[in-house]
């Protein structure tokens, strides 16, 4: 890791930027221009790599309710503020305050072997003196259903594995439903306790957290991911045909909401102010790890794409307005909270761009618009081919900007090599060093070049049809639908 | 990992037993055939696999001085007893008693972050409210003298990456003594603490334990391994000019020495009883993960060889022993206890094989013998070309049968692929899934080949040089000499 640091700046200065020249010619005014200014300048400069630095190794972990993601709140807004953006301003949201407490476990029988376990967020605690019960194993709701009243009394298992980029058969969207939506699902056919296995890609006895609700009038039974590690190993008593005995505890709690805010900035545009385009990143984090590729990543390349369209003394004909959103990861508050404030003028956002897959070497952008939205977007797109992110998919858009479909704005995503995503999303090790500052500074190319694209030529994407299903393409799909807000606490 | 075991079967009576017949008549007696027929059976048998599990999911961990060390002792002495030895017996040996305690640590400034480190294996415990100071930063002991008093009143943080396959300069050799000797030059410098990133490849945030020992005389502090990654937050926050302080807790301790034994079984050879081949590997493991890698693997390898050659009939001329050691990570009590013991017996071992470089796919081995002893084990070794088993170094060993050089005997090793040992090597993740049935089979296959070869032969090895360094080649190096024993207790 050390060594890929003291590359750095030879390499960022070096191979790539012979990209950056691409025949244009100094001015402002054509898309393409401005396109290729930002194109250079991003994969010159390791500012945005600093930026996360900052975000992750001076801040730290960002969940919700926490002093650290108030922190990030207010500089990241002071960030902006000193890139001499036209406007930044924050919008106050409360937020969810869930805070993680002990968390032990352990196979009691047929033999005794520490669980090396995670709660989920927003899961109630267990008792004092734990959850103890026998473990039913299912691989999904289709199972837990036959079941039928073999749960009862019973910690339900769900050991369903996921490999890297599978899609929706074999991904993580396969089972996020069952984190999510787990617990209660249990709950009604009797369980006690829910243990999933970890939605992740790689073995290392890592616990994965990640988001969870309880449904209106289930009992709330308490919530945990163990290490794949640890579900193989139940897996392998069980199919030995012995009762499994678990006791797990947790001590997590959900505390009253607390006042967090989404964090906005604007470069306004020459022609059509009134027109927006908005890129956006949630600031937000799991507290486990410091949210390096999930999603400092992302906010960084948010700011960086302000701070380059501005250096570089670009005026877009349309406003990019900059969002990042507080409270992705449990509630999703900031997004929805956005689209709510920001109701009367999203007939006005001409497009808006999601960056939650990670800082993996771009690939391209994923669309989710009208028809003849992908091939406009292709043909932005062009410019980044060299670099191997110039390929289009239909399907775009992220968890924060989901709310802004109801009003047909056309979603987008940057589309990252999501291969290794899954082995540190929601742990311990999704830390600084799991970026490359080359990767992070080509994934400022790719949204430098289509924010500025969208927000300079002279067609807007065709808006989306109404009541469009939007399906996500990026690492990090979208999560699951939340259910209605719930009061907090227990 | 699940697919991986339901191929199982299939794939080892699969595709690579069409290799067992290679033109050999059935009978006894030659040592060619006696080979072929155990590399046959040994590579469609997944009975070490079965072995290996029952050590690992149904005993669990077996550090010194635990009952699970002990159930190992009964269980694998019961198995090699239902196997139809000769003899099977055990040695009493008294070995060290270290337990783990709490362990927690953090960075106190210039900002808060959780530290993930697990205290190194016999070191003393922290105060109760733990070690707080400064922390500086080397590579080695050079740096570390270099600092001269500016290490007094401080942590010493040992922060040297090491890589896959490194070999001396960058491989785990390159940093263990760091690891064994390190708290004991950093407290003769006034150092309070000491810290080690941890001897691992991979970076999921794990820290990995490991063997220690402080030198008479030298102030005993407490000495804990960080995770990679944490020993990078705390470089970068250094490289940055900040001054870092640490604290943390290890609530180790180390009871009066505990009663455990090897583990002892013989084929007793036709024709010349008391020369003697042993095979061995050592039977304790570290308290975290399960030890299948390190060295459950090694165990199941030679128990395995044990039974298939019982079970083919095979009657080699001279007679193999097989010994599993207790104690060889924190203390290599067995391994001295046995050259101890038989020390009037040792200038009749012919050969000596350790299996402690986990489950890879084997690639050859190691030999440490007089001249002409490698050419030797290159003619045996042919056989094992097809499977890519057949490369024979100079250089081979292992920790519990080191204490054999002294009276010469040809020490060996099997060579596995070392890429990844080193990810989980000391970690909870060292566990089960880690290891592919079909290779250990190979590996079988190869320890078969080789053992009975060098029991069955007419001639024996050229024995080592007197006062030969004996280096190993295989995955995890011979652990650097201890210290001379020292009383139990603070």
């Amino acid at each position: 890791m050390r060594a890929r640091r003291r590359q750095r700046a030879a390499v960022l200065v070096g191979c790539l930027a012979v990209v950056a020249g691409s025949g244009s010619a100094p001015g402002i005014g054509t898309a393409e221009d401005g396109a290729d200014r930002i194109l250079g300048a991003a994969i010159s400069s390791s500012h945005a790599y600093e930026t996360l630095a900052h975000l992750t190794d001076r801040i730290g972990p960002r969940l919700s309710g926490s002093a650290n993601l108030e922190r990030a709140v207010a500089w990241t807004a002071e960030q902006l503020r000193g890139y001499g953006l036209d406007r930044v301003w924050t919008e106050k949201v409360m937020v969810p305050h869930w805070v993680r407490g002990v968390e032990t476990g352990r196979i009691v029988s047929p033999v005794e072997h520490p669980l090396v376990l995670t709660a989920l967020g927003m899961s109630e605690p267990t008792p004092l003196e734990g959850v103890t019960a026998e473990v039913v194993e299912v691989t999904g709701f289709e199972e837990l259903r036959a079941l039928g009243d073999r749960a009862r009394g019973k910690i339900v298992l769900f050991n369903r594995p996921i490999v890297p980029n599978g899609g929706e058969e074999r991904g993580y969207g396969s089972a996020a439903g069952l984190r999510y939506r787990g617990a209660s699902e249990a709950a009604k056919q009797g369980a006690v306790g829910m243990l999933i296995r970890s939605l992740g890609t790689a073995s290392y006895r890592l616990p994965h957290t990640g988001g969870m609700a309880y449904e209106e009038g289930a009992p709330r039974i308490p919530a945990a991911a163990v290490s794949a590690e640890d579900a193989e190993l139940i897996h392998r008593l069980l199919a030995a045909g012995e009762a499994v005995r678990v006791s797990y505890v947790l001590g997590c709690r959900t505390l009253p909401d607390a006042e967090s805010a989404n964090v906005l900035a604007e470069i306004r545009g020459r022609e059509k102010p009134e027109e927006i385009v908005l890129i956006g990143a949630h600031l937000d984090s799991w507290d486990v790890g410091t949210g390096a590729l999930d999603d400092g990543a992302g906010v960084a390349m948010v700011m960086e794409t302000m701070r380059l369209v501005r250096a570089l003394g670009l005026a877009p004909r349309r406003t990019i307005r900059a969002v990042l959103f507080t409270n992705e990861e449990n509630g999703l508050r900031g997004g929805r909270a956005y689209a709510e404030a920001h109701r009367s003028e999203l007939d006005r956002h001409v497009a808006a761009i999601e960056c939650d897959g990670g800082a993996a070497r771009p690939l391209g952008f994923g669309v989710s618009a009208g028809e003849g939205g992908v091939e406009i977007v292709r043909r932005v797109a062009s410019r980044l081919e060299v670099l191997g992110a110039g390929e289009v998919k239909a399907g775009g858009g992220g968890a924060d900007i989901g709310p802004l479909a109801e009003a047909r704005v056309p979603l987008l995503s940057v589309r990252q090599d999501g291969t290794r995503y899954f082995d540190y999303h929601h742990t311990i090790a999704d830390t600084l060093d799991k970026v490359d500052p080359k990767e992070l500074a080509l994934n400022v190319a790719a949204l430098g070049v289509l924010a500025w694209s969208l927000a300079e030529m002279p067609e807007t994407l065709p808006r989306l049809e109404p009541k469009t299903e939007v399906r996500s393409f990026q690492a990090a799909p979208v999560k699951p639908p939340q259910v209605a807000p719930r009061p907090p606490g227990s």
